[in-house]
This record gives C-alpha cells, sequence and structure tokens, in this order.
C-alpha cells in the first residue's frame, strides 16, 4: 500500500529497494532479486548508469540492434537502433536492402537553425521598448560571450537576436526571439544558458531606465519547434522496378502513391504514418543518445505547421520514375550531453564511422523513410499483421514459457498460417496434451 | 569502412558482431567488449531480451528509476519512470510533494475510444455503396467473432462500423471508420486484426456483386489518433498556499497562469511546453512496457486538433483559487505486448499496485501534470537551467573522469556558482594542478 515518504532521495539504492519491498512488495524479495539482476556486475559501470538521473534502482533493457545495408549518398551504412517494438528493425533492413538495388537513398540538409525565446511583459510605449532594444542589442550579445567562446570554435553562435511584438496574442506580450547555430552539439545547454543571460541583461539594463521599469521577464528557454532545422531524404527508380508481391510496377506505384496521399489528406491516418516513420527516427535517436521527446514534439508539430495535420512523406510518379520523399525537422547531436557519456553510444556512433551532426540528421532521415516505405509497402501489399505478428510469434512463444522444441515446432506450424494469441496458445496447449 | 552484406540477420550474435569488427571497429575488439559487457550474465534471461526484436546486439540500460509521493484521488503512488535525461525524475517527485501537501491530483478518464480504419476505393453510384455496406454489415461483424470473441470477455469488443464518403479529398475514396474499446489492452494488434478481416470480407461480398467489382482495398489499419480515448488530471489550492522562492502566492499564480497562457497562444513555446509535459508521460509508458512512438504522435496531434497547435495544460485563477488541469489522449495497455514480457515492467507494474488500463491512464495524466508544473514553476522562478545542471554536474563530472573526492569537492564548490562545462572543467583541471 503506498504512503507518503520524505527524503526519498536521500535513501541508498538498496533502501529504496527495501522500502518498495516494504510497501509494494508485500516483502516478498522475489522483485528485489528482479531489479538486482538487472545491474552490471562491473560496479563502477553500474554506478555511472545509476548517476545518470535521481533515484535509479536498475537498468531498464531496451533492445540494441542494428539495420544493414543503408546505401545513403553513396557510401553503405550499418545503422544502430534502440527499440522495443518487434519488426521495426527487420523492417529497416528490409527496405534498406531494396533501395541499395535501387540506388539507395539521396539525403541533404536544408537548414540547421534552432531559435529560443526570452518571452517577457512591457506596459508602455512601444516605440521606447524598440529603441532601447536596438540600443542595448550589443551588450546583448557581449553577455553571452562567456557561453558562445566555445561555440563559436566549433562554429556555431548566436546568429541573431530580434525584439517581436506578440501583443495581438496577449497584452504586453513580447519575445526576444533568437537564432542559433550549434554545430555537432543538439545545443540546449548552451541555447538555455545564452537565453537566461539575455533574459538577466535585458531586464538589468531595463531597470537603469524609467520608462522601461514595467519590463518583467516571463521566462526564458529554447524552442523544440524547428521548421528550420530540417533534413531531406529521397530514393527513386524506375517504375519498371517496383514489382511486388504479384503486383506489377504501375500497379503497386499507383497504389503507394495513393497510401501517401491519404495519409498527407486524412489527420487519422496521417498521425499513424508518422508515427511509423518515427519508429525509425526515435530507434536511432535513442541509439545515438539523443533526446526523443524534442524530437517527437518537433516533428509531430511541423506535421501541423500549415494548420491540418499531414503525413511527413510523400510519393510521387515522375514520367517513368517512381519518387518518395521525407522532409523532417532534426535537431540531433554527436557531442555533448550522453553522447559522451553511455558506452553504447560510443559504440553506435563508431559503428556509424563518426558521422559529424549533419550526417547524423541525413542518416535518421533516412531511416525514417526507409521505415515509412516498408510499413506502407506491407499496408497495400500483404497487411501489417502478417510481418508484424510473425516477428511478434517469440515474443508470444516466451510468454507461454515454450521449450526450445515447442518453439521449432510453432514457427513450422506458423509459417503457413494465421497468427493470433489464441491460435498461438491453442496450439502449444495441443502440443502439450 | 560500410559495405553491403547478404543474410546479415541470419547470423549468430556473435558472428553480427564480429562482422561489425571487422567492418567498423578496425578489428580493434575495444567494441566488442562494451558490447558484450551490458549482455545479462544469465542466458536465458539474455536470450529473452535478444529475441524481442531482430538483429539484438545488446542491452540498451535506460535508468529504471521511482518517484514516489503521487497522491492520486485520494491513494498513494510511486511511479516508475525510465528516462535518461537528467532532473526529470527529481522534478516529479519534488511537484508529487508539493501537491500531496495541497490535496494532491484528482484524475478521471474522459472516454476510452480507438478507432481504426479500412481505406478503398470505388468508382459507382454512392447510394449503391452505401445501401451495399448497410446489408454486409452483419457480416462484416460475424467475420471477426474469432478475434472479438477473448476481447468481448474482457468488457472489449467492436462498437461501431461506419461507412465514410472521403470523396471531397480524393476521388472515389472512402473509409469503413471502426470503433474499438479494447479493456486493459492498448489494442494494436486485436484493433488491425479485425481491420484486416473487415477488409477481405468487404472486397469478398463486393466481388459477388457487379456494380460493386471496381471496390479496391488500398489499406486497413488502427489510428494513432485518438482524440476520444482521453484522461484528465488536475491540481488545484489556495492562491495563499503558492509562495515560491520569494513570490507571493498570488504573483506566482498570476505568473504561472500567463506562462502557460503563452504556450496556448504561441507556437514555439506550445511545442516546447507539451515536449517537458511528454518527459513525464513517456517515462511511465516506458517503464510500463507501452508504446512511445503510439502515445506522442496522439497527444501532438491532438495538440493540433484546432488547426492551431497549442500547450496541453491549462491554468486559471478561480476565486481564490489556483487550478491546473491536463486533458490528454492516452491509449495505454497493462496487458498484452511488453508488459507480460519485460520482467521490469511486471515490477512497474507491482509498483503501482496492478492498475488496470484506465488507472494507468489516470496515473500517467497526473504524471505529466506534475512535469509540467515543475518545468512551468522552475522557467518563471529561478530559471530552467539552475536545476538542470545541477542534476548534469555529475554527468559532467564522470565525462572528465572525475574521482569520487574531485566529485564532492565539486559539488561543493558549484553548490554556490553556476555550472557549466566549462567552468567545471576548468575547476577540475585546477584540482588537478
Amino acid at each position: 500500500m503506498g504512503q507518503y515518504i520524505s527524503g526519498f532521495s536521500k535513501l541508498s539504492k538498496a533502501e529504496k529497494i527495501r522500502w518498495l519491498e516494504k510497501n509494494y512488495f508485500h516483502n516478498n524479495t522475489e522483485y528485489n532479486k528482479i531489479l538486482e539482476s538487472y545491474w552490471n556486475p562491473d560496479k563502477k559501470r553500474q554506478q555511472l548508469h545509476d548517476e545518470f538521473i535521481e533515484n535509479t534502482l536498475s537498468n531498464f533493457y531496451m533492445p540494441f540492434a542494428v539495420a544493414p545495408n543503408f546505401l545513403i549518398n553513396g557510401k553503405f551504412y550499418t545503422v544502430p537502433m534502440v527499440i522495443e517494438e518487434s519488426s521495426v528493425v527487420a523492417a529497416a533492413g528490409n527496405a534498406a536492402k531494396f533501395w541499395a538495388k535501387r540506388g539507395g537513398f539521396n539525403t541533404q540538409i536544408i537548414s540547421t537553425k534552432k531559435t529560443g525565446q526570452v518571452h517577457f511583459t512591457y506596459r508602455g510605449d512601444k516605440k521606447v521598448l524598440f529603441d532601447f532594444f536596438e540600443k542595448i542589442k550589443p551588450k546583448l550579445l557581449d553577455s553571452v560571450v562567456q557561453f558562445s567562446e566555445r561555440m563559436q570554435q566549433r562554429g556555431g553562435g548566436v546568429t541573431a537576436v530580434e525584439l517581436v511584438d506578440k501583443t495581438a496574442l496577449i497584452e504586453n506580450y513580447y519575445q526576444l526571439d533568437c537564432a542559433f547555430e550549434t554545430a555537432d552539439a543538439m545545443g540546449a545547454n548552451f541555447i538555455n544558458s545564452c537565453l537566461e543571460q539575455f533574459a538577466q541583461t535585458l531586464k538589468a539594463e531595463a531597470e537603469k531606465e524609467g520608462p522601461l521599469d514595467s519590463l518583467e521577464v516571463v521566462m526564458s528557454i529554447l524552442s523544440n519547434y524547428i521548421p528550420d532545422c530540417l533534413a531531406q531524404a529521397e530514393v527513386r527508380c524506375k517504375i519498371s522496378e517496383l514489382g511486388f508481391d504479384g503486383m506489377d510496377g504501375t500497379e503497386f506505384a499507383e497504389k503507394f502513391v495513393l497510401a501517401v496521399t491519404i495519409a498527407q489528406r486524412e489527420v487519422s491516418r496521417a498521425v499513424t504514418h508518422n508515427k511509423g516513420v518515427m519508429n525509425g527516427i526515435d530507434a536511432v535517436v535513442l541509439a545515438t543518445g539523443n533526446d526523443f521527446r524534442a524530437v517527437e514534439a518537433g516533428v509531430h508539430a511541423y506535421a501541423a505547421r500549415t494548420g491540418k495535420y499531414t503525413g511527413l512523406t510523400q510519393a510521387r510518379i515522375d514520367g517513368d520514375e517512381f519518387v518518395f520523399t521525407l522532409e523532417i525537422p532534426l535537431a540531433l547531436g554527436t557531442v555533448g550531453g550522453l553522447t559522451a557519456l553511455h558506452p553504447l553510444v560510443k559504440v553506435a556512433l563508431t559503428i556509424l564511422e563518426n558521422p559529424d551532426a549533419r550526417q547524423l540528421m541525413q542518416i535518421t532521415a533516412a531511416v525514417g523513410l526507409a521505415q515509412n516505405f516498408a510499413a506502407v509497402r506491407s499496408l497495400i501489399t500483404t497487411g501489417i499483421q502478417k510481418g508484424h505478428m510473425k516477428m511478434h510469434l517469440t515474443n508470444i512463444l516466451n510468454q507461454l514459457n515454450a521449450t526450445e522444441e515447442e518453439k521449432t515446432i510453432a514457427k513450422a506450424h506458423f509459417g503457413r498460417c494465421k497468427i493470433s494469441h489464441k491460435a498461438v496458445h491453442e496450439f502449444i496447449q495441443s502440443l502439450r496434451k
């Protein structure tokens, strides 16, 4: 039975688990043992992972896998993916292989601008505020040199600071709208440090001037809305090279284009279509130590930027060619944050041959496009369940505690007939009779 | 150097790693050793995790932590959270504690409807199609009894099948728009199996009737857009109970409401505001074996449902009370999928006292609201960097390979002054001189 506890975070890991045992495990140590069985035998390594966040009790395993055969701009990549959903990595690998034989993925960076805002209120003459801003702009920029020095050495920095009148949205509401380049870092700490300093300088300068003393900072923070930090990926091939599952190239291409068009225009489909793209994107984001909540927020808001939520990919028939593209906002880093800290992130980046942030954005976009290709191809041909349930069969068998022998027999059997939880359950029961 | 490989998925795990070593690790076994050092010593347990997905090479550790003191509908919960970002769990715990002393979270389920569609085209008289649909509707429903029987025993099933004319969007495009209740399961397999069967039955019945032979199924799949599968969480207290960091209750409440209003009206802020909500939501989603891509897609599309992307929380002053609410679409399961398979998910559900899906939706919504409260509170008072960098200090120290003694000295020092990567680096260098 749950109860209030004071000072929990100050308990040792063992004490925290003991408290859970007493309150939730009914003094049954079975669950303690499970938590402990996921600890790394190397104590120093375990401590490193314990210290990533607060109140850590154990390591949640997410499968770390790779999908080979991604031909991107003429070079082969093997892509590390961290994801718990069966069939995602298999689908990525299949799509990569399919396109490797048809010229591969062409990718490019469209833009890399990140932004953040100082949100503030001011009750007074607008002209006074705008004049004041022009006057103090150099001071604002000077005040963040302590943070931007290192970033400038790496080719980044503050690229713009603008005063924006937002009083049409909320009375007396203004922004310092700031733009940044963050080189190979995702840049959250850099951007937030600059913004908080801008806010301090803004307030301090305003206090020096009588007419501006109504200026109040509300908050200062980066934006995860990054419509100008975009990567693009494209595949194309002759329609005649596209036949699949009894469909000829033309029929396949037309049906594929129709399916993608539905996702462009129909929100129920668009959301799931994009979820499929994100299966691939997030798996790479996780494996490379980036923040998937930030990426997800930016991507879906971008999908809704026109006022209508739409699918992120586009497909078309261009003469005798089939063309399939993805344009996606991605703020990724290859330095800083977890990238330098999580040993498996270092392995992932090594497998990717130590890309810079721009390369990682492009690889990730290619995986998103591949994932969507695989999903739409399944949907318009065999249906999604066939492949998914084939991959899920092992999980169902593990859930039923099937022996290795039972697994072998079941896999042979279900190669020929429809997989459902019920059917597998009944089949294993029949074997055990 | 990357290269094409055929039959990679058929290699053993050791062979896969050997291939990576040859191609990406330059025959240096350091990285093999890292991959292997994350394997579970219990071979059977490791095999279970290897079989979750395809091409698994190792286990990516995500910290498994708990945030105690969540008082929800009068009952205390300790919430398991899986997340790699420092300060999220600490912030959740702080907000939980704050609200535990002010009546806690009140939560409710607004709706639990899930949907899916059979997307198809038909070139012919609309009336003929609608008459045909009414005629075959019982047959459609009969055809999925094999899947829905078990779900019905658990209180779920197919609740509606409608024919929808979508020809205004795309020529000749129609949907079977289907609604489902899925009890304690997330329900993806159930819904997709039903939809694929609906599609088969639809096509088979259409083929029996001359005028309908132009009917072609494009695809059949659930929707992650779930605006009618909603949980709500609320906190409220007297404004006089709200003072923080030198602000009195009224000033705090007004500034908080303004910050939340900005997120309602300004997209740059809205996206990041919601990202903060999702830090908490996803951490519970992961810990309980649910699919965070599905949740993310549904949530952000819901945030854009009016045609303008907005913040998900609302804050207001109601007489002498401060009220803060979150309404969020969440399709979560406590049975099926990974929930029964991942031993740490079983531990997580045990810590939550084995909630049903509706309870889990409410707990998750409360954590999302708590997370947002903590983030907005930081933003409008001390700024986000202070707490974040304090939590991140250990990570920076680990990155610099600081000894335990250096860590202790650095933590004491940076308790009093501003933390930046550069400052910590210089401080440690000065200690080592």
